[in-house]
């Protein structure tokens, strides 16, 4: 069962609703903050209620129909999650980890259903990214030596501010703490004045920016304590997310697990690039574990301290970000969210990624091209496209160097999450890596004819230098050598007015002394064969665990049985995410019925169909709605020699066909070459008036 | 080019004489050893040396036969382990990790065809292990909680000793100092007197199993210094090889990154086991990074840091561990090396499995099907089978627990390395888990009909400890429930006669004082309807890193090229693993023929064919040979518009085809559905005497 017709129009509907709760809401703080009347104000809070009451009936219904048309109009986003929660936990689609020594909190393993689900939708992420653009995909450690995430930066500022409860020691997030309590009181408290409503409005626009110090005033200012147990909170101080550790036996050499996998790949960019004949543009993948040391884990599957990342490195050159495919993917509309849309308090809007990238609200073609790409993944896996949407980073989200920032948001019972992050990071990574390791991580273009320009030319007297630094010599060539275009004129005209500067040598990290007897600057006019510079690179970030747990939460829902008397759970997983394609069940136990399953199994083996017999004696139904239960699409049910029912998961319609074509009819359904419609008709339908379901 | 007749002979030859040399290297200390006259010694010695002869002059033809007949008689072992490895580096099949910043022993990153090749081989291992025999596979974190790796005896006892370089604290594994030094006097020093020899081959036989005191004396006692400086050794002290980390902000619990994935398998007993409808025999399955802190990481890509490990877990009733598919098998011959083979100076020799099961020799038919199970997967991945040994543990090198253990050893330039562990572990993973955890892993075996047995009745006097122990009462009661039927009537007797005993209880971590009054024990005679038991494991446990590089090094070879001016490298991969199945070359730069290409590549992506178009300017020889060093089994160079040439890797051979029917005839010969030589019949040989080549 695809998502009905009524479903649809409910959500958006419901999305309607929401921006229409939201506009009036801000219509009444503005009234009240403008001094009106009380009678304007009160029929403005009148309208506002009513529009609440109407949303809140509208989500009644959305709820009603997700679950199938059951009467549980009551069913709240927590009682839909705990359902999901509960099948997928039950049926070992994850496992809190550890579980008989009672878990550790961010830890979850993937049962057998979820790793399959897991292997599938990696198998599809290589397919429809690496594969499909020849991207170059890598495979490094997680154990990563600390010069590469100073580098990075993460040793310096992959943190988060943390309060600890002064007297149980349990540590909270301090920015989670604030927003909550902003959130919490503007949406309670409507009667609250105009100027306080403001200023809680501008806490949660500004959270982000908050240092220590500010953060820390905050949460004196309103009082805030330990959500736990009341107590009094520490000051805010900065808590690093990463799994620290220390490699070889001396203990001498920090490390630490990796937060991301793309410091694998630009740490090799020379290697890459050279790999792929020293063209531009090019990409390089990688698929594998991340960490990160939550300060308190919340949002069950969603925020977690170990995860899968599959990360794509595009690296291009900055001055044509251009993509020869874009014309590919420039027809597709969906759900956008612009900056402007968000600041100005308008809802995601349906746009043409063709015109974003034309008016300029995409930065760029080659961005727009992955993103277009990420939509095709996301809905191709069975995301709601209804509910996926592309957000643009507002400008305080995004770091200074960043050309422009996507998230693909997908909506579930935990509100709208970040599952897949689209950046133009210019060329900041490759950038920090060659400051730190000194090697050059460039590209070139050759020129058809040399062109004659301008250069500074950096010439360090060997002798002078020798002499002076002895065996850190080459460090100190190697620093001037690198020096840019304005660094090296700094040096020049500091050196001709005081004979000598102070010098920063990354290599030998320390500051040495130049004097003017050991370098000359000089501007040359020079012939150039080749243009050499630092790429940009475009990343899309996946972050494939919460792409699961969104899919699981969009493919589910409850359906009564024949007899009514109970709620039956149903994942309508596409064939290919669906653990297993499907199911053999010899109707009764008897030889003849096992010998025709075991015939059946070998040439769906044969046709590389992943599937199961299940031959224990219980009731065809109750079969059934266990593989409902796992999402698996086809179910064969041997109940003669000659023929068997093939039945189909969420219309629940059987068709006949001979032993000998069920592999083959099979095959075409699950690989997608004929639709369930298709074959149904070529087939005879099976009565479904029958004792079995 | 399959490895060719005088290949193998050379190889079986090598395998012979290398035992003779063994053999009479013992004769003659055993003639020195009995006194024999000096005459006879010298005769024994001059054999020696003449089969040492031998040996060598067979070594280099080998090394000729294996390098395409160039004549490098003179490559050693260490010359062909760096030819291989220069090409593999060269061509990105590995990079040695964060090299921009000099790297880190021990840490490597598979680079594009390398991850490939990686990709293959564990989708393969899926195939051939998960789906084949329906294992369960689940997906854990590698950050674990140190009460887990307290249960399975990690935290006490995953070390090595080690002993540092007094001045520069370099460290060095204590064992492999001592080994490296008896290796080598055994080796060098043939005139060594008989006692001395003895005890030399002694320390080699119970290395394993000497104690950091003893280890420590020997280092003494023969003067053992660092290698590198010549320094004073400090003591032998254990380093444990995990690397330890901090879960969550406060510090308070540790954690290690995992040193093996079977772990996150077995605190899942209970969930798996009823997922598999509480049956007995199923194996559950993970494919994960593993992480081991070596002390000083040697042998290249074979002992790294952190590794891809892909371990079964199959479970068994330790009554019965008949296996229904052991048929299958059982007609399998290749190399074994018994445990008795080892300790009586013979060599490893060619054996029936079933033979080997049937006479004991393997313990069991389930260790037995997994040993097979185990050569067919290494031998279709492409590792010579001539090169593959299975080597039963010695008795002191097997945990005390273990029922019986055999590795899969790979023969390669560094000698026979341990690629697989097959290992009968019995109960003892689950029952240490049990035990820690207080959480029952067990199965039950119900009976036909009821089975009268004696039993002890373990009957704690809740009161009485209640008022003795408190908040701790539940743990004591536990832990009481739990003691085995010998514990319960040691603890009867003691109680009978002193009146009250001391007893451990795990789940406090302390020893409580239990009085005769708090607990009750009887033996009664009862109806039993199931039996409950621990279930055996059998554990093969792959290292994948170390298979791949071993395939890297059985698929190297080189040959001569056209011009015969230098040495080109091949890598001879089955299909199966090679990086992609064909390439596509264009045989010179024009548009028509650059469409027909694009023509093929898009019939060869529609039959699921990984392949690449190479337009590069080279000569068609140039892109030959790098295709050839990427293992790629087969290139399609596109000579006209109509019909294009296949060129098979290894015999060079090319076939025209038309351009309708290339991909089909692509796909026949890399799924393996027809050989080459097949396909070969059915279209017309393109000339060999071409410019092209």
């Amino acid at each position: 069962m695809a998502m009905d017709a009524s479903e649809e129009t409910l959500r958006r509907a419901m999305s309607d609703k929401q921006a229409a709760v939201d506009a009036q809401g801000n219509t009444v703080r503005d009234l009240k903050a403008s001094g009106a009347a009380k009678a304007d104000i009160d029929a403005a809070v009148e309208a506002l209620n009513a529009l609440k009451l109407e949303k809140s009936s509208i989500e009644k219904q959305l709820q009603a129909t997700i679950t199938g048309g059951s009467d549980v109009g009551t069913l709240s986003r927590d009682a839909f999650r705990q359902a999901v929660g509960n099948t997928l936990e039950r049926r070992l689609f994850y496992i809190p980890s550890f579980k008989i020594y009672r878990g550790v909190a961010g830890l979850y393993d993937y049962g057998p259903p979820g790793c399959a689900v897991k292997a599938n939708v990696l198998a599809f992420w290589r397919q429809h990214f690496v594969l499909e653009e020849n991207m170059l995909e890598v495979d490094c450690p997680c154990v990563t030596p600390e010069v590469v995430l100073k580098a990075s930066g993460h040793v310096e500022k992959f943190t988060d501010l943390m309060v600890k409860d002064e007297k149980t020691g349990t540590c909270y997030r301090a920015d989670h703490l604030l927003k909550d309590f902003c959130k919490e009181k503007l949406e309670k408290d409507l009667n609250m004045d105009a100027e306080k409503a403001a200023e809680l409005k501008q806490i949660l626009a500004i959270l982000d920016d908050l240092s220590a110090e500010e953060l820390g005033a905050k949460i004196k200012k309103y009082g805030i304590v330990a959500p736990d147990t009341k107590n009094p909170l520490s000051d805010p101080y900065p808590f690093n997310l990463m799994f620290q550790t220390s490699i070889g036996p001396s203990g001498l050499i920090p490390g630490y697990m990796r937060p991301e996998t793309a410091q694998g790949i630009f740490v090799n960019f020379k290697d890459l690039y050279y790999f792929n004949g020293n063209k531009l543009p090019f990409a390089a993948a990688q698929i594998g574990q991340a960490f990160r040391n939550e300060i308190s884990p919340r949002q069950g599957l969603l925020r977690v301290r170990e995860f899968t990342l599959a990360e794509i490195e595009h690296f291009v050159d900055p001055e044509d970000k251009s993509h020869p495919k874009f014309g590919d993917i420039a027809h597709l509309e969906f759900l956008m969210f612009p900056r402007t849309e968000q600041t100005s308090g308008q809802s995601a809007k349906r746009m043409c990624l063709g015109d974003a990238v034309y008016e300029g609200i995409v930065n760029n073609q080659t961005l727009g091209y992955f993103i277009g790409r990420v939509y095709l993944f996301l809905t191709q896996l069975g995301i709601d496209k209804e509910r996926l949407r592309f957000r643009q980073h507002l400008a305080n989200e995004m770091a200074h160097y960043a050309a422009d920032c996507w998230d693909a948001e997908i909506e579930c019972s935990y509100g709208w999450i970040e599952c897949v992050g689209i950046a133009d990071r210019s060329a900041y990574d490759l950038r920090a890596h060659s400051e730190k390791s000194g090697v050059p991580l460039v590209a070139h273009e050759k020129f058809s004819e040399p062109k004659e320009v301008e250069k500074v030319v950096i010439a360090p007297v060997k002798k002078e230098l020798g002499l002076a630094f002895k065996g850190n010599q080459k460090n100190v060539v190697e620093a001037l050598e690198v020096m840019d275009e304005k660094e090296a004129m700094e040096m020049k005209s500091i050196l001709e007015s005081k004979g000598e500067v102070e010098f920063h040598v990354c290599t030998l990290g320390k500051v040495v002394t130049i004097k003017k007897s050991m370098v000359t600057i000089s501007k040359e006019k020079k012939k150039e064969h080749q243009r050499t510079f630092t790429p940009s690179v475009i990343e899309p970030s996946f972050g494939i665990g919460r792409i699961i747990y969104c899919l699981f939460e969009h493919s589910f829902y409850t359906r009564p049985s024949k007899a009514g008397d109970e709620q039956l759970n149903v994942f309508r997983f596409p064939s290919l995410v669906a653990p297993i394609k499907c199911t053999v069940f010899p109707l009764v136990q008897n030889q003849q019925y096992e010998e025709v399953a075991k015939q059946i199994s070998l040439s769906l083996t044969a046709a590389g169909i992943s599937h199961k017999i299940d031959i224990t004696g219980t009731s065809i139904g109750k079969r059934y709605a266990r593989t409902d239960e796992l999402g698996v699409p086809l179910a064969i049910t041997v109940d003669s020699t000659s023929s068997v029912t093939i039945r189909e998961r969420d219309s629940k319609d059987q068709i006949r066909v001979s032993v000998e074509a069920v592999a083959s009819v099979v095959k075409e359904v699950t690989d997608g070459s004929s639709t369930w419609t298709d074959v149904s008709w070529r087939f005879p339908a099976h009565s479904h008036v029958s004792i079995d379901e």
